[in-house]
């Protein structure tokens, strides 16, 4: 039995080349980045990331470093379950959710990458394997965007490779918003598979109006349109509104998952950054299954292409740079509007150390 | 208008006289406390607090002083509802919940004996005042206790005035459990008000059991039979087993709350250390009355029975030391079992700074 011999944490602030804009979490100019890498007495190393749009990267740090690191020193990392789960009755008390649900997803995807070096398998093998190549969309933050600026931003997206295009919505008139949907479909046609997004900005009246405003525009789904602890508001902005709901990015573990998948969530978008790493991300996938439904992702797209390539219920992954993508040796490619899974052992993801030491934080 | 001065974040380290266990908590031998200090530009203060088991103290001391004060300072400490509001939103995305949600409770708890002790009223009138005398219990950590160690315990606790007891359960064999309630009966007579708390130790099945054999014991209520994300779950369990539920202590919002209560939980038990604070408790305590539900509460007594004090639908206040009652200049006295808020401006907990000194962290 190999056991864990080290984990190493570190905290890095991202600088975004523009700043990006929604409607609940006001202006981002950087993106925090806290890294867990693992080492286990083979001489292996697992790789893990979290990230936030700029507060707790200190308090995801402290609690890896001082808390989990020495939790787990010593255990063998193949036991990934069992890891995961007395790391979360460690933490329950002050504990469940929040940043230790970032910190824990980093260490757990560290490890599960290790499991996939040694067992000398593309992580998407390991964890099942479907089919590597993964249709993929565009996730603007661009709600300040005027209804030209988006159509030329998508222009671009789609000479990246981009075939499916996600747009922010929750400007303080609705109108507005639908002005840019529209848009949108002058300009790229009624079968660009389109989805908008509003941070959680509407009350479940004014979600319900924007979705019969939106509706007409045979949208993909409606990104959280309210904030994730409604799990009635959610079934009313489905039956009511009529147009499928996609929620998941402030979902913090499996079973506020199922609460929102019975509520009305049809979309169900867990980021392995923040559900609690791989272990739940897949269990997420498969509870999605088991009530017929997609699965789609949120964030770290790099690393989710894994997830979703191993799901036969995959739906888009959500591709957005936030930036880190200038640290990584091989970023993700998009051609045709699909990400492919890498035949590389692990995930694959290999982070330019010097180039981050100079945005340490 | 005055303005927010200071912050002072601290986080200490409670040594617990001697080891307490409880289902899924382990064994905890010290309690992390986080204490947050405001200062504002008339030289007013107030002091607010939260803790835990024993890890996260120094996330959420990380939380409160990188992050929340610079983003507080200046402001103007009257108005706390918009502080409250900007701050969830600003930790939302990686923030809901976990550490920050204590770290908020913390600084809210601090802008309110604020404002109260600018008032120069006693907390408990601030928020509206019922009655300053509020029944409270004896909140035992005591699962390995055998029958007649906890009958040993009771007595103890009924000498230091308490009237009402509450005993963990959740040990391996249910009969063991009966049989301490049995020993509770048989020495204290069926009218002793009597709870009991699983600390989330079953599976829904296991509770609808357990509260079965419960229930000709004529409890007060079953405290957290499960993990507090399955409201269906909890609908179950009061329905089949037939005792009240009471559970809140791992619940991180308003929101959570509501979800919980429309599921079965018909004792709401939030704690002021880490539902986010005053500003939440009392809108969770007022939800609960809305429902036509008594509302009880976890931890910081001290601080607690103030808020109790004022809402006309309070139940027992939780009193369990945890060691910070040596930490303090005037504990909470327990008479007759019943807990009186102070008719001084503020919370009025006065902590001996220079003792604490000596357990930082
Ligand atoms: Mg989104
Ligand atoms: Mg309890």
């Amino acid at each position: 039995m190999a056991t864990l011999d080290r984990v190493q944490t570190d905290h890095y602030l991202i600088p975004l080349p523009r700043a990006l804009e929604d409607s609940m979490h006001g202006t981002m100019t950087v993106f925090e980045v806290v890294t867990a890498r693992v080492t286990d007495s083979d001489g292996a190393t697992g790789v893990g990331y979290t990230f936030t749009c700029g507060v707790n990267g200190g308090a995801i740090a402290d609690i890896l470093a001082r808390e989990m690191t020495p939790m787990v020193l010593g255990r063998d990392p193949a036991m990934i379950e069992a890891i995961w789960k007395d790391l979360w009755w460690a933490f329950h008390y002050g504990g469940r959710g929040g940043p230790t649900a970032l910190a824990l997803s980093a260490l757990d995807m560290a490890l599960w990458d290790l499991k996939a070096v040694k067992a000398g398998l593309p992580l998407y093998q390991l964890l099942g394997g479907y089919d590597p190549k993964v249709p993929c969309y565009a996730g603007g933050i661009d709600l300040d965007l005027t209804p030209s600026e988006l159509v030329d931003q998508t222009h671009e997206n789609i000479a990246n490779g981009h075939r499916a295009i996600k747009m922010k919505v929750g400007r303080d008139l609705l109108r507005e918003d639908v002005a840019k949907i529209v848009a949108m479909r002058d300009a790229f046609g009624p079968d660009l598979p389109l989805m908008v997004d509003a941070n959680m900005k509407y009350t479940v009246d004014a979600a319900v109006r924007a979705a019969r405003a939106f509706r007409e525009f045979d949208l993909v789904w409606f990104e959280e349109p309210i904030p994730p602890e409604d799990p009635a508001g959610h079934r009313r902005i489905l039956t009511e509104g009529g147009i499928p709901i996609a929620s998941g990015e402030n979902l913090r573990s499996l079973w506020e998952f199922r609460t929102a998948i019975e509520g009305g969530v049809t979309f169900p978008e867990p980021d392995v950054t923040n559900c609690g790493g791989v272990t739940p991300f897949m269990k997420i996938a498969r509870l999605a299954e088991a009530f017929h439904l997609p699965v789609t992702s949120h964030g770290a797209h790099d690393i989710t292409v894994h997830l979703l390539a191993a799901c036969p219920n995959r739906s888009y992954l959500e591709a957005h740079g936030f930036g880190l993508d200038n640290y990584v040796e091989t970023p993700l490619a998009i051609t045709e509007g699909h990400a492919i899974a890498r035949d590389v052992p692990g995930h694959g993801v290999a982070f330019d150390w010097d180039k981050l030491e100079r945005v340490r934080a």
